[in-house]
């Protein structure tokens, strides 16, 4: 019975729905726009789409392109730099969570200052942010309404956790069309990374009633339509339906926070710049095995969503058939059981672990983990790595 | 496979939540605060300990409280002209849908200017509104999160509905204690508004998915504790469900709308003044028989969402049950079946079908209604008064 918060940015969501960014812009008050994206979004001409709506919306822009994927402290700041000298008074990130997940920090630091470790952590954000208008273009990352920002401090090797309501985006432009010139690895990758923010976030112990049922949705999404999503970049329904579950699970995991698994992935990707819905897709089915003492009912759930029929069936059994169905989906595309690390020495994942202990996302964990057991998740997953 | 939108305030939801009106306001920029509320809700006590919170955050205030239920032109123009003077720079509502309601068209005319009328209509306002927190103290009106506001225009004794995303407050701060100082004739009538808000919305031709299952499981959450709620002020449970319930509905038809029911019961409460919940409660199964056959997949959704088995039962008589739990549940609430309207003319029944058909909510209606439909709609509601 304590008070929860629950935010989210306005959304338009459709196919064609990138035709409404110049307006969308222009009613929040910019002039001149500041455009973050990546290579591969440019090659895929989503940004030249994107100009060209702000083109008849007579807003100028600048953009810039030099972001990676797990995007780095350096980027950012580069990006900053840029944003400044532009002279820009707005935001628009086009891309995966990579890029929008740089879009917000150039905003966070071209507003408040300073460097971007200084915001790592939970809202230590003061001034208010330029309006920010995102478009994403991989059904994964829900950062386009998220109030998180992941950043490599790449000094001590880790992802910095951001978390503000300042980096909700004003505006989420959610066109699944964009989803449609993804190759099939990043479609698996990423719809992965969304199924572990609907099962993280239903499962969390900060979940509310206005987040489960975007959770639960999200994974029925998820479980009916990735596979077919990663079949044919041209299925118009697992296309939309991918997008749809994303976002549902982005409003999810923005309110009610993550688990385990992303606290465990954010210090691999932080030290050896794995790729994150990968990482998750491996960890997933270890970490739903360790939590699922805390709520088997919620797994009852899980497996319901997944469209197991549990009607017959004694509640613990139940609830690892939540366990089975995520694994059966990762097989299905081809996620490999273990990460593709050799040689990760014993010190190295101890201090994973410990870190991974202190990651923002685990206090919503619903089973507490000791950096022992953290250590022995990371174990299971290195498993063909350490023989 | 349209574009749609999605848009909900900052939500702070759960018992003491209204602590937090005065750090609410104080971070939206507000000086002096403009106070909407009505006598009964002062006469609780709620409006006292919002002010002391507000003081506590060294704001001052203006308290204005001219509300009646259906909040009429003239009192809002009223409300404004004390906005005005008092030089607030930000509005606070705190009590049913009436006093939010005047609070956002103060808002209004206080930032736009001119009078309520011109704005009837859809996306008719142009400049920003000020601050805006809004305390809902009877889990139904859902206004709190809505992009509406309802005034009569008493010249022409019609509703007016007004429709912008501009009165989308900023924040709504939902505190089920408010609810525990409801009469049980007001709970069962605005908790059967937020049922109403509920199926409209679901069935809308504008419903998307994320609106679906917030309609859904404020439906779930109405079925199981309206009754208690109605049965005992004391039952916090049951407070926080409604609370709960009401905000989910009404995040629902902010976006998806609703339809005939509120079509119709708008016309009934310009003309009468009769109270909106218990309008809507009477004549809800009769516009949900006509409108069973756009849709009957929904209203077997609906009916297993009210708890009825619907496995071994046909697909149309699955779709009845839902019909049947609706009339059920307001029996339980001792909801009369018809309108305590005697003499009604037959010239009058006319003009309100009319514009009835005209109304906004009208659009979204599941099946197509001729002013004939809604004609024989309300006269099966005023049945008893025509004898
Ligand atoms: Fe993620
Ligand atoms: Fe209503």
């Amino acid at each position: 019975m304590g008070v929860s918060k629950f935010m989210a940015p306005e959304i338009i969501f459709g196919f064609n729905s990138l035709e409404q960014i110049g307006e969308s812009v222009l009613r929040l008050g910019a002039k001149k726009v500041f455009i973050v994206s990546d290579p591969g979004v440019v090659s895929a001409g989503w940004v030249e789409e994107a100009i060209h709506y702000l083109r008849q919306c007579k807003l100028d822009y600048c953009l810039w392109t030099n972001v990676t994927s797990n995007p780095k402290d350096y980027e950012v700041a580069a990006g900053v730099a840029e944003y400044m000298e532009c002279g820009c008074n707005a935001v628009v990130g086009i891309g995966g969570g990579s890029a929008i997940d740089a879009a917000k920090s150039v905003a966070l630091l071209g507003s408040n200052g300073g460097s971007i470790r200084q915001y790592e952590g939970v809202d230590l954000v003061h001034r208010p942010l330029p309006p920010m208008v995102m478009v994403p273009t991989t059904a994964g990352s829900g950062s386009e309404v998220s109030q998180f920002s992941i950043v490599v401090d790449t000094e001590r090797k880790v992802k910095m956790t951001i978390v503000s309501k300042s980096l909700i985006p004003d505006i989420a432009i959610v066109d699944p069309r964009t989803l449609m010139t993804k190759d099939r690895k990043l479609t698996a990758h990423t719809g992965m990374d969304a199924l572990t923010h609907a099962i993280e976030s239903y499962i969390s112990l900060a979940s509310t009633p206005l987040t489960e049922g975007y959770s639960l949705q999200a994974i029925r999404l998820i479980s009916e339509f990735l596979r077919p999503s990663v079949a044919s970049q041209h299925n118009r329904e697992a296309k939309e339906a991918m997008a749809m579950a994303s976002l549902q699970a982005g409003i999810a995991f923005s309110n009610a926070i993550l688990g385990a698994v992303h606290a465990m992935s954010h210090q691999l990707g932080g030290l050896l710049d794995l790729p994150h819905g990968e990482v998750n897709a491996i960890l997933l089915p270890h970490v739903m095995e360790f939590n699922l003492i805390s709520t088997p009912e919620k797994y009852k759930k899980i497996a319901c969503a997944f469209g197991e029929n549990v009607n017959s069936t004694s509640p613990a059994d139940a609830a690892k058939l939540a366990i089975k169905a995520v694994k059966s989906l990762a097989d299905d595309l081809g996620i490999p059981h273990s990460l593709p690390i050799r040689n990760l020495e014993e010190d190295t994942i101890s201090l994973l672990s410990q870190n991974a202990v202190q990651d923002a996302c685990m206090i919503t964990n619903p089973r507490d983990l000791s950096a022992e057991d953290v250590k022995m998740l990371f174990q299971k997953v290195l498993g063909s790595g350490r023989q």
